[in-house]
């Protein structure tokens, strides 16, 4: 199903995002409190930038996951993050004067964390309506001689990812196969004819990042690099292994990994297997109204799902964790490093599985996040010249909602006309999460702000309302960019 | 539909809420980070706090009303505010050992705001399980000669003001009327026998508002003070006017009551009316699927509801707005006071106009907390010795969804299952919002933590991250109670 996701038609048109909305922000004096000495990195002290993404990961989400990993009376790494600040979503139609659309998706809001610029829906790297390339803080980091990487749960070729280091008009051109016509069954998505290296464009996603200026990108995405690449006979990986890169495929090849060569870890054919699922591979469910309540609200009952544990993905394996990965790669970045660097990491799948009604596997890349940011803390602690951001890119579908419905004493059956999941905590109590944004197989984004966390180097850098193009803003000043 | 509200059946039975709830907060140094000079008031120089509730008031409540009042671009006051923290809600069941609760509502939430104890739902200032009268903040400062004030948009014995000066069973017992066999119809909803002042108890919520130490109460609900007292013959007004209160009903005799006496403001009957409403009083409605697609979803098509604009609200005639009413509890509370105050002001119907689904209502609501903000902060401006928290009580059903379906492209009709109004923001998009956590005439509550807000007074005094019962702390901390 993942070709369901959000793409859009490429409209081409001049819009007037950078003005509109990167300019009201930075005039209220949203991006810099506090002093920051730009010639930090200059003056031989390394300044570094990492910023974890829970793709969807918005206060539903945390709480959810809070109550499930720690109980209600519990307490995240997150919560106990110093800064708290939150992020409005930004992005507009892909049109001159495009006006502002209230729910986003990742590609959009992932290049505008990438560039400072707002963009359309779909976008990766490249401008509303007349489709510039934004030029990305990978690459003006690798142009003032800062090494760079990505580490995610998803396919490296996602848009999170993507986002940071690549420029198309549409988020499925991922591979140089799924750049013309392309289908899901008979329908058609999209296509980015510009974007073909025939045409004078940069190629397929996957081309892009195997000639992108990244030190490290890990992931998923080992069938996006297998293809032939545009005009030659060898394979995309092929190009990356010429851009200089190692491939490596395992968990132990990553233990292993050199650290003076560029790394491509692609550990899965897409995006990486969850870790959680729930109880025998159950999802949300419908609840399932009577005969006699089919005919009149009033009358009959109604059977909610069981109630369920969320329990180990067995397709999980040997699949390396996203700890794992931000291990390698800030070791991979920071090792005789005198210019610092700027890390991407993303937890990719809590919104994934909220997509597909999965609150287990929500939790499971919550808790995953989780331990990706305990490396980064630890980092940071070693290095303090490093500031940690932890933000999401959008709100998701997901509600935790009352196990017995606040209107329980009215005698007729009270439910969801979505899909329900109720699930046993380990503290013993009932937590039900609803999804009930429509009817298709995947759910809707939600518009609302997201929270951002930042370690101490955020307090009095970061106040506590930005725009998601604040955060490339923050991140530029703190590299001295 | 008032009566509907979340009522639960009062078990009696004992509860650990106070150690398991509060000290593993405050031994994470949540409630205090920074010096607290809690002689302040005893020296001379008064402390004040200001607790505003916005009932309901989630983030996709607030983005949505940014985005209606100020546009995508724009700011809220609370978007001004120097501290940004979140509050994980608590409840839990009413038993001995009760366990966690997921959602909660505005009894238990306000009672633990109020007296820092964590109870169970539909509570006001009673312990879960046993169903001890817990003191609250305002009784505290009373007794150590501080004055004290509520402000609402609700009656004034609906669950959130309640909590702050009553004590009962159940929150639907608000007065000498409703405290035996409550019914909606023939439907049963609980009763109060143990809390009869002919039981030993202290009498409706009404009649202990009454007779409580508040120095200013306003807002609705004049006709909970029309009945006679338990066993008097006289009217639960009377009984106000007897403890002291000057009993008024209008805005204007609200500009220019006394200040010399205790305050009772009843601007309305129940609820005072809202602000905004939708175009011709329209609310979220069912999207209409044709009858193909009723045969089966990959065929023929949907209507989604038309958009609308808000628009004033009729009956909102000469209601005091919230601010009004802030200034005039302010001034009440200030003048000539040399030991401080408690004020908690509360935008009710947030939330009350979410459960029936009317974002428009809601975003009136949130306009008036803006207001009232302003007021508080301006009066903070003058009087530097004042904390102003901004918070809610709970998250709530509405969801800001995408206009168009992320999955647009695919040819079949996607829709919510639930409710949906498209409204048509002054910047020219439109914002969908979804209501679909149940088929009933109310939508239920989440569970998300909320946002709470300071003023600067707040920087070093509130972490990043809090419980519900902490809000009780540091308010008692900062007035040096």
């Amino acid at each position: 199903m993942k070709i369901l996701k959000q793409n859009r038609p490429s409209q081409r048109l001049l819009v007037c995002s950078l003005l509109l909305f990167i300019l009201p922000g930075l005039a209220r004096g949203t991006a810099v409190d506090g002093p920051v000495d730009t010639t930090a990195a200059a003056a031989g002290e390394p300044r570094n930038v990492i910023l974890i993404i829970g793709d969807g990961m918005d206060e539903q989400q945390i709480t959810i996951a809070r109550n499930y990993l720690k109980g209600a009376a519990g307490r995240l790494l997150l919560d106990d993050m110093p800064l708290r600040s939150a992020v409005h979503i930004q992005t507009i139609e892909d049109s001159v004067g495009g006006k502002p659309v209230y729910v986003a998706d990742s590609a959009n809001t992932a290049t505008t964390m990438a560039t400072g610029t707002v963009t359309s829906i779909g976008r990766i790297g490249t401008s509303a309506g007349d489709d510039r390339d934004l030029t990305t803080i990978v690459e003006l980091a690798a142009a003032a001689g800062l090494r760079s990487g990505i580490a995610t749960t998803s396919s490296v070729t996602d848009a999170t990812p993507a986002s940071f280091a690549a420029h198309i008009s549409l988020r499925l051109c991922e591979d140089p196969g799924t750049m013309l016509d392309i289908r899901y069954g008979d329908i058609p998505l999209g296509e980015c004819p510009a974007d073909l290296k025939s045409a004078g464009g940069k190629g397929s996603i996957a081309e892009q990042l195997a000639q992108s200026p990244l030190d490290v990108l890990l992931g998923g995405g080992a069938d996006r690099f297998a293809p032939a690449a545009e005009g030659e006979t060898t394979s995309v990986a092929d190009l990356a292994r010429r851009n200089g890169f190692e491939l490596i495929t395992s968990s132990s090849q990553l233990a292993s990994a050199r650290a003076d060569k560029k790394l491509l870890g692609l550990f899965a054919p897409d995006d990486l297997p969850v870790r959680l699922r729930g109880e025998g591979g159950r999802e949300a469910e419908s609840p399932r109204p009577s005969l006699l309540n089919r005919l009149h609200p009033y009358l009959g009952s109604v059977t909610l799902p069981e109630t369920m544990r969320c329990e180990p993905n067995p397709a999980y394996g040997q699949t390396p964790g996203l700890r794992q990965m931000t291990d390698a790669a800030l070791s991979h970045l920071s090792q005789d490093n005198h210019k610092g660097f700027f890390l991407m990491i993303e937890s990719a799948s809590i919104d994934k599985q909220a997509h597909e009604r999965k609150p287990c596997g929500s939790i499971g890349e919550l808790e995953q996040l989780e331990e990706a940011l305990a490396s980064a803390m630890e980092f940071a602690q070693k290095h303090p010249n490093t500031l940690v951001m932890v933000t999401a890119d959008h709100a998701q579908a997901a509600q935790l909602v009352p196990d017995e419905s606040l209107f329980a004493e009215f005698p007729i059956p009270i439910f969801t006309p979505g899909k329900l999941a109720r699930i046993r905590t380990p503290e013993g109590g009932n937590m039900a999460v609803n999804y009930a944004t429509n009817n298709f197989n995947m759910e809707e984004h939600t518009g609302a702000a997201v929270p951002l966390f930042g370690n101490s180097e955020a307090l009095g850098r970061i106040p506590p309302f930005v725009r998601q193009a604040d955060i490339f803003t923050i991140s530029m000043e703190y590299l001295g960019l």
